[in-house]
C-alpha cells in the first residue's frame, strides 16, 4: 500500500492512458465497420460537415473568453496579496483544452457511427447495438481518461512546485476550466438541437404532414446535427466537468481538512483519485457485457445495456471497499463512497420510473393527452414537479449519510462514488443519439422498412437510457456542486485557520438576500435559454415554410431541399444566443466577489459580503436541482406519452390525442435538452468560480 | 402621544368598528340596487346557492381541523415543560374564526353585487362601474378592520394577563388559525374555480363551439360560482392572513427586540397597529376616488382605480413619517416602513409590465401564437421565469434596505408598510370576480349587446387589477414569511437571551438538508394542486359532454342544462382533493420540529434538528416565491394574450393562432389562479405553524 500511495499519481496517470489506449482501438474498431451506401455516406457526410462547423464556430467563440479568463488569472496571481497562484491559470487552460477535446472526440465518432450503425442494423439487431455502443465507449472513456490524465498530471507538477493547500487551490483552475468550455457546448448545443428539431417538427409534422426525418424536409440534416452537437458533444463536457470537479473537490476537503483525522490527509487524497483510476478500468471491463442475441426484444436490449451499468456499479463498490480498508481510512468513508454510489443508481431508476411508458406516470400523462394540449402540458408540468421528490430526497439522505459518516469529505467522496461508473453510464447515453441519427438516415436514405424497424427499437432504446443519464447528470450535478461548495466555503478560512467551519447568521440580510439572488439566477438562465430555443426555431420555421413555397417539386421530393441554409440558421442562432446565459453565470460570482472585497472595511459591507455569496450559490443549487429535474423528466415523459400515443394508444398517430400530445413534446424539447441541463453546468460553473478564487475572499474577515 | 400610546389598543379598536361600519353601510348601498329582471336574478340565485354550499361544506371540513388543532394547543399547553400559553388555543380559533367571517362577507356580497353590477351596466358604466368596486370596499375594508379588531382585542387581553414575551407568542396563534383557513379556502376555492372554468371552456368553447358563459353550457354556472369561492373568499382569508400576520411579526420582533433600542419597545409595538389603523382610514377615504364618466375609456377605468390606490400610498407615507417622528422610533423604521410601501407598488407595476397586453412581453408572446400552442406555451414559462427578476430583486433591496435601517424589526414594517394599503388594493382586486360575473349572467340572460360591451369593458379591467393584485399578494407573502420567520428565529432564543442571533454553519449537513426539503415542498404542493385541477376540470368535461348527449333539445337552447350536476362535482372533487396539500402544508413543520426535540440528546440529532426546520422554513420561501411568481404571471400573460388575439390581433378568435393561445389560458388557468396563489398561503402557513411551537422548540439546546 506504501507504495501505491507514494506513486498513486504514476498509477493515475497509466490508468489513464490505458482509458485512451481503449478509446483509440474501440474507435479503430468503428471506423472499420461498413459504412453504407452511396446516399447513406452522403447524408452522413452532410450531418459530418454540419457538426465540425458548428463546433469550430463554438470553439473560436469560446476561445476568447479562455483567453481573456487566463489572462485575468495571471494578472490576479501577479498581486500578491491575492494568494493565488499562477499555475491557476495553467490548470485553467488544461481543462478547458480537455473539455473541448472530450466533447470533439465525441462528437467526431457519434457523427460517424452514426451510419455505421444504420448500415450494421441492416445485417441485424446486434450487430447495430455493437457499433452504436462502441462509440458510446469512445467518449465515454476519453472523457474519464482526460480527466483523469488532467488530474493527475497537474496534481504531481503542483504538489511538487507548491504547498499542500496552494495545490489543490491551482488545480480547481482545471474544473474551472472545463465548466467553462462545458456551459457554452451545453447552452449553444442545446439551442441548436432543440431549435432545429422543434422547428422541424413544427412545419414538417404539424402542417406538411411529412414523417420525421423525411428527407423532403430542409430541416432535416439540422435536426441530426443538433443530436451530435447538442446530446453528445454538450453531454460529454458536461459530465467531463461533474467527473473532474468531484475529484477535486474531494482533494481539496482533503487537504484542508473536512472531517478527517490530520493523519488521513494523504490516504484521504489517494482514495478518490484510485476509486476514479479502478473505476475506469471496470468499466471497461463491463463494456464487453454489452451485448445481445440476434432476436432480441426492447426488455432484452434494455438489459444488456443494464447489465453493464449494474456490472460496473457492484465492481466499483468492491473496488471502495478494498481500498478504504487498505488505506486504513475507516467505514465512514466507504459507507459515504458507497451512499453516493447507490444513489447514483437510483436516480436512475426513479427517473425511469416518471418517464418510462412502462410505468404508471407516462402512461397516464399518454391517457390524459385525450382531454386536449392543455391538460397534457399541465398534467405533464405536474409530474415534473412531482418526480422532483426522488432526487432531492435521495440526495437529501446521502448528504446526511455522509456528513454523519466522514463530515464533508464525505460529500466529496459520495459525488466521487456516484461518478466512478461514469466510464459505462455516459456509454450507454451517449449511444442514444448515435442510433437517433442511425434512424434519421436509415428515413432518409429511404432504407428497407426491417431495417428502420430495427433502428426504430434501437432509438427507442436509447431515449429510456438518455432519460436516465439526465438524471444521472443532474443528480451527480448537485452532489458536485455541493462538494464544491463545502470546498469552497472550508476554503474561506485560509490556511492555517484553526476552524474549518463558516458560520453565518440565518437572517443575516447578506445571507437571506444572497439565497433569493441565487434562486433567481436558474429561472433567469432558463428564461434565456428557452426564449433562445423560441426565436431559433421561429426562424427555422420560417425558412422550411420558404424553401416548401419557393423550391419547385420538393415535396414530390423531385428537387432537393437547401439544407445547408437550415444548418447555418441553427448555426448563427446558437452561437449568437449562447453568449448571455454563458457570461452570466461566469460573472455573476466574480461580481459578487468583487463587491464582497470592495465593501470590506466601509458602508457597502452592510449590503454585500462573503455571506451573499454563500447564500446565492446554496440559493441556485437549490433551485437549479428543482427545476433542472422538473424540465427533464416532464420533457422525458412527454416525448415517450407521445410514442406511446405513437404506437397505437388512445387513437394512434393522427387522432386528437395524438396532436395533443405532440404539444407537450414541443414543450418538452428545450425542457429537456437545452434549459434543464444547462442548469447542471450552472450550478457547477458558480460553485467551481468562486472556489478559485476562494483565496481573494479568504482575505476577507469574517464580518 | 404619551395617550396615544397608552390607549392604542382602544384606538386601533375604535378604528376596526369604523371600518367595519363602513363595510355595513357599502353592503346596504350595495344591496339597495336594482336586481335586474327575473331571469337574472334567478341566474344570480343558482350562482348564491352554489357559492354558499360550497363554502358551508369547505367551513364544515375544515372545522374539524380547527377543532383538532385547538384540542392539541390546549393539550401541549397543559405540559408546563412546552412554555405554551393556553391562550394561544384562543387566539387561534379566534384567527380561524376571523379569517373564515372574512372569506364569508367577501363572498356574500360578491354573489349579490353582480347581477347588480349587471343591471347597473345596463344603465351606465360608470353605475356598473360604482355597484362593483361598492361590493369589492365591503370585503377589502371587513378584512382589514376584522383583522385590526382581533389583534388589538387579543393584545390588549394578553398584555394584562401574561408577559410581554408570552403575550406576543399567544397572539401567533392567531395568525395561525388564520392562515389554517387560508390554505384550505386558496386550495379548495382554485381548484374549484378553474376546474369548473378549464371543463367548461374544454368542451363548451373547444368541442361544441359555443361562446364562454352560453347558457346552453351546463358548466357555466359551475364557472360562475368558482369565481366567487376562488378568487373572492380565496382571496380574502389569503390577504386577511397576511395583514393579521405581518402585524403580528411586527409585534413579536418588537418585543423580542429584533433591532430596536431597549427603550423603544413600546413605540415599537405601537407604530406598526397605529399605520395599520390609519391605513384603513386611508382606504376608505380614497375609496371615494374611484369614480370615472360616462363615456370612460379602458384608459380612464384603469385610470381611476389607480388614483384611488396612489392615493392611498401617498396618504399612508404620509402617515408612516408623522408616526415615526412623533413615536420617536427615528428615521430608521421610517425608511424601513416606506420601502415596504414603495416595494408594494413597484411590484404592482411590473406585474402589469409583465402580463398587461399593453405593454411588449404580452404582445410578443400572442404574436407566438402564429407559432402554434407548444411556442406560445415555451414562451409563455420562459416570460413567466423571466419575470421572477423584478418582485426578487425588489424584495431583495427592501430587505436590505430596511435591515440596514433598523434590523429585523425592520423586516416586519417594510411587510406591514406593504400591505397598509389592503383596504383599496383588495377593494380593487375583489372587483374583477364581480365584473367577471356580472358579464357572464348578461351573457346568459341574452341581454343587449350594449350592456355586455360595458361589462366586458369592466372585466378586462378586471383582468388587470386582478394581476396586479396577484403581484402584490406574493411579493406582500414573501415579505410577511420572512418577518415570521425572523420571529421565529429570534423566539427559538427563548426569554431572556443575551442573544437574538441564531449562528448555523452553513455547511451544517441538517441546514442544507432541510434547505433542499424546504424547496421540495412548493414543487410538490403545486404538482398535487395542479392534478388536482386536471382530475376535477377532466370529470366535468365527461359531465358536460354526457348531458349534451342525453339531454334533447340543449344545443338548440330548448332544454335548460342540469347545472347543479356541474355544480356538485366541481364542489365534491375540490372538497376532497384540498385536504391532502392542506395538511401537507400544516404537517410538515410540526414533524421536523417533533423529530427536531426527540432528537434533542441522541444520534439522531446528528440527522434532523432545528436547523432542519430553520433550513426547510428558508428552502420553501425561496422556491414558493420563485415558482408563485412564474405561474401566476405567466397565467396573467397567456390569459390577456389570448384576450389579445381575439380582439382581432394574429387572425382573431377562430384562427390557429387563437387556438394555440386558448392551449397557453388553458395551461395558466390553474397557474395562476390554484397552485400559484396557494404557494403564498404555504410559505405563511410553515412560518407561523414554527412560530407558534418556537417555545417548545427554545428549549432544545444549541448543537
Amino acid at each position: 500500500m506504501e507504495f501505491i500511495t507514494s506513486n498513486v499519481n504514476v498509477i493515475v496517470l497509466a490508468t489513464s492512458l490505458i482509458g485512451l489506449g481503449f478509446a483509440w482501438y474501440q474507435r479503430r474498431w468503428v471506423l472499420a465497420q461498413n459504412p453504407g451506401n452511396e446516399r447513406m455516406t452522403k447524408i452522413s457526410g452532410a450531418i459530418q460537415k454540419g457538426a465540425q462547423a458548428f463546433l469550430s464556430r463554438e470553439y473560436r467563440a469560446v476561445a476568447v473568453l479562455v483567453a481573456v479568463v487566463t489572462v485575468a488569472l495571471l494578472a490576479l496571481s501577479a498581486i500578491p496579496a491575492t494568494n493565488m497562484s499562477p499555475w491557476t491559470a495553467l490548470a485553467f487552460v488544461s481543462g478547458a483544452l480537455a473539455s473541448g477535446v472530450a466533447g470533439y472526440i465525441g462528437m467526431y465518432i457519434a457523427v460517424r457511427a452514426n451510419v455505421r450503425t444504420t448500415q450494421a442494423a441492416s445485417e441485424s439487431l446486434n450487430q447495430g447495438l455493437r457499433v452504436a455502443f462502441a462509440s458510446g465507449t469512445v467518449m465515454s472513456t476519453s472523457v474519464v481518461a482526460l480527466a483523469l490524465l488532467g488530474i493527475s498530471l497537474l496534481f504531481l507538477l503542483f504538489t511538487n512546485l507548491l504547498s499542500a493547500h496552494e495545490a489543490v487551490s491551482a488545480l480547481a483552475g482545471f474544473g474551472f476550466g472545463g465548466t467553462s468550455i462545458a456551459i457554452f457546448a451545453r447552452v449553444g448545443g442545446g439551442i441548436y438541437t432543440k431549435a432545429a428539431d422543434v422547428g422541424a417538427d413544427l412545419v414538417g409534422k404539424t402542417e406538411a404532414g411529412i414523417p420525421e426525418d423525411d428527407h423532403r424536409n430542409p430541416a432535416t440534416i439540422a435536426d441530426n446535427v443538433g443530436d451530435n452537437v447538442g446530446d453528445v458533444a454538450g453531454m460529454g463536457s458536461d459530465l467531463f466537468e461533474s467527473y473532474a470537479s468531484s475529484i477535486i473537490a474531494a482533494l481539496t476537503l482533503a487537504t484542508l481538512g473536512g472531517g478527517l483525522a490530520p493523519d488521513k490527509t494523504v490516504p484521504g487524497q489517494v482514495f478518490p483519485l484510485l476509486v476514479a483510476a479502478a473505476g475506469l478500468l471496470v468499466g471497461i471491463w463491463s463494456s464487453f457485457l454489452v451485448r445481445t442475441k440476434e432476436d432480441a426484444t426492447q426488455e432484452m436490449l434494455l438489459g444488456s445495456l443494464r447489465r453493464g451499468v449494474y456490472s460496473a456499479s457492484a465492481g466499483v463498490g468492491l473496488v471502495v471497499v478494498v481500498l478504504g480498508l487498505a488505506l486504513d481510512l475507516g467505514w465512514g468513508v466507504i459507507i459515504a463512497t458507497l451512499s453516493g454510489l447507490v444513489g447514483g443508481v437510483l436516480i436512475g431508476f426513479f427517473t425511469e420510473y416518471f418517464t418510462s411508458d412502462t410505468y404508471s406516470p407516462t402512461q397516464e400523462l399518454a391517457e390524459s393527452a385525450q382531454g386536449g394540449a392543455g391538460i397534457v402540458v399541465i398534467r405533464g408540468l405536474a409530474l415534473g414537479m412531482f418526480s422532483t421528490i426522488a432526487p432531492v430526497m435521495i440526495v437529501v439522505i446521502v448528504t446526511l449519510v455522509a456528513t454523519a459518516a466522514t463530515g464533508l469529505y464525505g460529500v466529496a467522496v459520495a459525488a466521487v462514488g456516484m461518478l466512478a461508473t461514469l466510464g459505462i453510464t455516459l456509454a450507454t447515453d451517449a449511444y442514444g443519439p448515435v442510433a437517433d441519427n442511425a434512424g434519421g438516415i436509415a428515413e432518409m436514405s429511404r432504407l428497407d422498412e426491417a431495417v428502420r424497424k430495427r433502428t426504430d427499437a434501437l432509438d427507442s432504446l436509447g431515449n429510456t437510457t438518455a432519460a436516465t443519464g439526465k438524471g444521472f447528470a443532474i443528480g451527480s450535478a448537485a452532489m458536485t456542486a455541493l462538494a464544491l461548495n463545502a470546498a469552497f466555503i472550508t476554503a474561506l478560512q485560509g490556511a492555517g485557520a484553526s476552524s474549518t467551519v463558516f458560520m453565518v447568521d440565518v437572517l443575516d440580510s447578506r445571507f437571506i438576500t444572497g439565497l433569493f439572488m441565487g434562486a433567481l439566477l436558474p429561472f433567469l438562465f432558463s428564461a434565456l435559454t428557452m426564449l433562445a430555443v423560441g426565436n431559433a426555431a421561429q426562424k427555422i420555421v420560417e425558412e422550411v415554410r420558404r424553401q416548401f413555397r419557393e423550391i419547385p417539386g420538393i415535396m414530390q421530393g423531385d428537387a432537393e431541399p437547401d439544407y445547408e441554409a437550415c444548418v447555418a440558421i441553427s448555426t448563427n442562432s446558437a452561437i449568437r444566443q449562447m453568449i448571455l446565459p454563458g457570461l452570466l453565470a461566469v460573472a455573476v460570482p466574480i461580481i459578487l466577489a468583487v463587491l464582497a472585497i470592495i465593501g470590506k472595511d466601509n458602508v457597502m459591507g452592510q449590503f454585500v459580503g462573503r455571506e451573499t455569496l454563500i447564500g446565492m450559490l446554496v440559493g441556485s443549487l437549490l433551485s437549479a436541482f428543482m427545476l433542472s429535474v422538473m424540465m427533464a423528466n416532464a420533457g422525458g415523459a412527454w416525448d415517450n406519452a407521445k410514442k406511446f400515443v405513437e404506437s397505437g394508444n388512445h387513437g394512434g398517430k393522427g387522432s386528437e390525442a395524438h396532436k395533443a400530445a405532440v404539444v407537450g413534446d414541443t414543450v418538452g424539447d428545450p425542457f429537456k435538452d437545452t434549459s434543464g441541463p444547462s442548469l447542471n453546468i450552472l450550478i457547477k460553473l458558480l460553485a467551481i468560480v468562486a472556489l478559485v478564487i476562494a483565496p481573494l475572499l479568504a482575505q476577507s474577515p469574517l464580518s
